[in-house]
C-alpha cells in the first residue's frame, strides 16, 4: 500500500464563474473524488479567460502539487484558451493530434463538417496525451502532471472518472463527523486538546445556524480509523458532559 | 460617474471546501454582488487552514486587486486562523479590540460567559476596523483593502451587504445572454468576429447539454448598453441564418 502523501490542485478557468453567472460545481466533484482516492486537494483557484493568469496558475501549481486539474476553456470558441495557455506554460507548441482528429471525425462522421472551429480542438500541446470526451468530441489532454478537462460538469465528471484509475492514491483519509447542539465557543478547548493529544488526527469545526439555533459539526480526520473512533467517543462524552445532545454521528 | 476599473479577489479559507465536505457558495454570492456594483472579480482561491498558504494568497491579492474578501476562519476554534494569518501578512500583532469585546459582551450579556475561546474573537489585527456580526457576535475585520468575513454563508452575506455602500464601484458592466439551439463549433466564427468588430464588448460562450441535446448561451458583456443591444440583435440574426432557433434572450 502506497503511504506517501499525494496532493492535487484545481484551476477553474472561466469568466462566467467570476461574474457570478455560473456556479462552480467542478471543484466540489474533484474534491470528493480526490478525498476518496486518498489524494489531498490542497488549493483551488478560479481564474478568468486570461493567458497570463492561467499560465501563472498552471506553472505554480504543477511545481507544487502531484496533480493539477484544470476545467474549462477547451472548446471551439475564441474564449476557449486553455490549450494555448497550457502549451505556453510548458513552453511547447500546439500541434494537431492525429487521434484528436480521428475522434472528431468519428463524432461528426463527415470530413466536410470539420470547420475551422472544430479543427481548433484537434490542436493540443505537443507531447500531451488526449483525454477522451464521448459527449461532444472535444478532447481534454494531459501534459506532465496537468490534466486539462472540459468545463461542462457532466463531461468533466466523465473525464475524472476515466482518469481516476491512472492516479496513484496516497494515504486513505477517513472522517467521522459528530454534530452537537452546542456552539463553537463552548467546545473550542476540547477540540484543541483532543487534536493535540492524538497525533495524526485533525479536527475541524463547522458551525451552522437554522432559525437562530446554532449547532456544530466536529469533523475528525486521519488515516487511522481506530484512532478516529476513539476520538469520536471521547468527543461525544465531553459534549454530553457539557450539557449537549449528540444530533448525529456519521462516517464520511 | 466613476469610470475607473475596480477589481476584487476572493480567498475562501477552509479545509472543508477542499475535502469536498462543504460546497463553497460564498464565491458566487460575492461574484454577483461585485458584478452588480461594477467591480470586476478577477480571481478566487480556496486555501486550506494553513498559515503559509493564507499569508501567500493575502499578500499577493492585496497588491494586485482593489479589494480582497476572505471568508472563513474567524471563529473561536483552533482551526480558525484567519485573524492571526492576516495579521502576519500585514506584519502587525493581534490586539484586543475594545469594540469587539463590547460586541461580544452585548451578545452574551454576562462577562463570566466570555471564556478564552470567545475572548479569542476579540483579538483582531492591529489597525483593523471591526465588521459587525449580529448573528453570532464573532466580528469580521477590515485591514487595508482586505475584508475578513465569516465562512457561514448567512453571516458572510450580511457582512457583504453592510460593506457594499462603502466600496467604490467601477464601471457598471451590463450583460445580455442569447441562448440558441446550436453548438459552439457552428457559431465560433460569428462570436469572434462580433467581438473583434465591437470595441469594449466581450462575448463568452457557454455550452450546455440536456438529454444529449446541445445548446449555447452567448453572453455579451460591456459598459455600453446600447452597443450590447446592437450586438445582441446581430447575433440573433446570424443564429437564425444558420438555421438555429433563439431559445431565450435575457438581460442579466
Amino acid at each position: 500500500m502506497a503511504m506517501e502523501k499525494k496532493t492535487a490542485a484545481v484551476i477553474v478557468i472561466g469568466n462566467e464563474i467570476l461574474s457570478g453567472r455560473t456556479h462552480d460545481v467542478n471543484t466540489n466533484f474533484i474534491a470528493k473524488a480526490m478525498t476518496a482516492k486518498g489524494i489531498q486537494l490542497t488549493e483551488a483557484r478560479v481564474v478568468p479567460d486570461d493567458f497570463d493568469l492561467i499560465i501563472e496558475a498552471v506553472n505554480l501549481m504543477r511545481e507544487r502539487y502531484d496533480y493539477v486539474f484544470t476545467t474549462g476553456g477547451i472548446g471551439p470558441t475564441h474564449d476557449d484558451m486553455s490549450a494555448e495557455a497550457i502549451a505556453r506554460a510548458f513552453g511547447v507548441k500546439l500541434v494537431q493530434h492525429e487521434s484528436a482528429y480521428q475522434m472528431l471525425l468519428d463524432y461528426y462522421k463527415d470530413e466536410s463538417k470539420l470547420n475551422d472551429a472544430r479543427l481548433k480542438m484537434t490542436y493540443l500541446p505537443e507531447g500531451s496525451d488526449m483525454i477522451i470526451n464521448k459527449v461532444t468530441g472535444a478532447p481534454g489532454f494531459k501534459i506532465g502532471n496537468v490534466y486539462a478537462m472540459a468545463g461542462v460538469p457532466k463531461i468533466m465528471q466523465a473525464m475524472v472518472e476515466s482518469l481516476l484509475p491512472s492516479l496513484a492514491g496516497g494515504v486513505k483519509i477517513y472522517s467521522i463527523s459528530v454534530t452537537v447542539n452546542l456552539v463553537e465557543s463552548q467546545i473550542a478547548d476540547i477540540l484543541q486538546k483532543l487534536e493535540e493529544d492524538n497525533d495524526g488526527v485533525e479536527i475541524g469545526s463547522y458551525p451552522s445556524f437554522k432559525d437562530g439555533i446554532g449547532k456544530v459539526s466536529a469533523v475528525i480526520r486521519g488515516p487511522d480509523k481506530e484512532k478516529l473512533e476513539h476520538v469520536s467517543k471521547a468527543l461525544q462524552h465531553a459534549f454530553i458532559d457539557l450539557g449537549g445532545s449528540i444530533l448525529e454521528v456519521k462516517e464520511l
